[in-house]
């Protein structure tokens, strides 16, 4: 394999650790060793908030993982996983200085995970957690957050959800639409699609106007199915008011956003019938929803998450600003009004340069993750 | 307390996290993270055994501590202990090429411990365990080194043995001594203690013919207050033959070895006590149990644990060297062949000119590590 251009760049792994202090004497080992470090120890045991200044916890996250539900290959456990891990990691610090370690957990149980994670706690300065299935995804996030005194944030579900809103509000703007106005179908209701219907209504979208729909059809209040108490059921509660109660082509009928996080292929028929105009993100990966020269045979704006295609939402474009201003904030949590900022700051980035094809900035532009961190802290501090 | 040298020294902590693959283009994105990763994410759930050469785990391990045994300052929990993890990380690093991650855990129960460094292991190649207090560390170790197909090393226990025993060669050859001929007392019978006291059984020394000491007086097989096997009840029914049942003044009467690792202070009369010409090792730091320049008034060769005296014991010329063999051989556990040979390395690092002020290299020697890796990895592929 090792003339396949992608094992060669994975060969020996993605990244390395480095001292950032010299340790070529005897005084230098004296002083970041013993016997002097003894002294940092005895600070921070005397006020553990030092924990931040002295040690690199303050720079530092644990990208989680429990292999459960990696990429678009599924459950395939915490080994296979280590190289999106390790790729998470190097964009964390490429893009937002932040250094993160990747945490694969030998463990697919929910309560062990969370004591695991919470053992963990105080070496890091954050937790990303990575490519667990949902519904899990939800009591873990959930109880972790409750739980520990540094924010927690599961990627799948806000990073998505944050880059979703902002590529939304940019696309509303160039049709010179409201977000209130839009009538909007998000087609699937895995992590992701729950946490961007979220982000959605708590950006301004009209909970009444949106459609959710899972691989058995349209979510709607009475759906026999839904598990009371469950995300899909809170959902359903809340949105859909005209009881759409049929598969896509239905929901998608009129509707002027459609929202693909599902990797459902959706038929060009069912586009055709969207009010024209309009606005697709069809982004499963690698293969979207519907190819994006055919979603532009009917919608004004087309975004997917592939690199070789405009618009590529990324969540690339989020977490490493959002962890670098939590953490230089000192923030304990993330709250949804650092979320907001987060993703006002994306969208905000091409504002001045609008086009069809340029609703989200690129995916390598350093400039995204040190405006996020800006916005994330300055919500910090004011929430 | 930034003006201070320790403690501009730890500002931020002293180390990072660098990529080792390119991240400037889309074609860098698309090989080092999506689309490309899920390739080798698929090659490794086929084949785990890939997960060496395609991520850091091979050549990454973590330092594992709860806090409880931190330096001579006790039991200062996992947030105090950071500033020590990342001093062993950084010269894992240094004198290694070793990637070492600190891990310090928010819990001192040791079945919470192993669950937890179980569930963390397919993250690393190794597990380097730190700074635990005696007797829960045996017990842990223990388990974990069975649980595990990863080696799992308490530094505190091995690494100082290690570097002991190549002291103890080096100082009997310069002395034209034989090992099985001394009589040795061992001062202190925590984790150091009783692996020191092993180590140097395992390389020639006469347990007959040894002494260990706890706070109490030494070690005998009929001493009533050791629990029925326990670590010190097995050193005590294999040692002092001669069944010396009083303090320490009176197990080093006639001694040729003192090697103290107690921090418990030991009067000049008990020294002057021992065989004319022998060996003193007074490794507690920072204070020595007894100082050096009183030591060398009765013995030919003193070592310490300190950097500001001749002779310094330090673990770092054994655990750099010891997990870059054991990880490059792909060893599943350290074994005391393995450990043996370390022993011998270091010792033979100075073997062409012993002077009593060296019977060991310098801590700053950089060939020791690579001559250490090199003897454990012959040791783990004959043993």
């Amino acid at each position: 394999m090792e003339d396949d251009a992608v094992f060669a760049r994975h060969r020996s792994g993605k990244m390395s650790i480095s001292p950032t202090v010299p340790l070529a004497t005897r005084e230098d080992l004296s002083l970041a060793y013993t016997p002097g470090v003894a002294r940092v120890c005895e600070a921070i045991a005397a006020d553990p908030s030092l924990t931040r200044d002295y040690t690199w916890v303050g720079h530092t996250v644990a990208v989680v993982t429990d292999g459960s539900a990696v990429l678009g290959l599924g459950n395939i456990g915490p080994r296979a996983a280590m190289p999106v891990m390790e790729g998470k990691a190097i964009l964390f610090k490429q893009f937002g200085g932040v250094d993160a370690v990747p945490v694969c957990l030998d463990t697919q149980d929910v309560e062990e995970i969370i004591s695991v994670v919470k053992a963990l706690a105080p070496s890091f300065g954050g937790i990303n957690l990575e490519d667990i299935s949902a519904p899990r995804c939800f009591e873990i996030e959930r109880r972790l957050d409750e739980a520990l005194p540094i924010p927690v944030f599961h990627d799948d579900q806000h990073g998505t959800a944050i880059v979703v809103l902002a590529a939304l509000r940019n696309a509303a703007r160039l049709l010179g639409r409201n977000l209130g106005d839009l009538r909007v179908v998000v087609s699937g209701a895995g992590a992701a699609g729950i946490a961007v219907t979220r982000m959605l209504i708590a950006g301004g979208v009209d909970p009444a106007l949106v459609i959710v729909c899972d691989s058995k059809g349209t979510l709607y209040a009475e759906r026999p199915d839904l598990a009371p108490g469950s995300e899909k059921a809170r959902l359903a509660a809340v949105t859909n008011q005209s009881r759409v109660a049929n598969g896509i082509e239905a929901a998608l009928a009129g509707a002027d956003v459609l929202v693909g996080v599902s990797g459902g292929q959706i038929a060009e028929a069912a586009i055709a019938g969207m009010a024209p105009g309009g606005i697709v993100f069809a982004l499963a990966n690698p293969t979207p929803e519907v190819h994006p020269t055919v979603a532009e045979r009917y919608a004004a704006v087309v975004a997917t998450g592939r690199s070789d295609f405009p618009n590529q939402i990324n969540n690339v474009l989020a977490f490493p600003g959002i962890f670098r201003g939590a953490l230089d904030a000192g923030a304990p949590r993330i709250t949804e009004a650092m979320k907001l900022a987060a993703a006002d700051a994306i969208a905000g980035r091409v504002a001045d340069d609008l086009r069809p094809d340029q609703i989200v900035p690129s995916a390598l532009d350093a400039g995204v993750a040190p405006a996020v961190a800006a916005a994330v802290m300055a919500a910090a501090r004011h929430g």
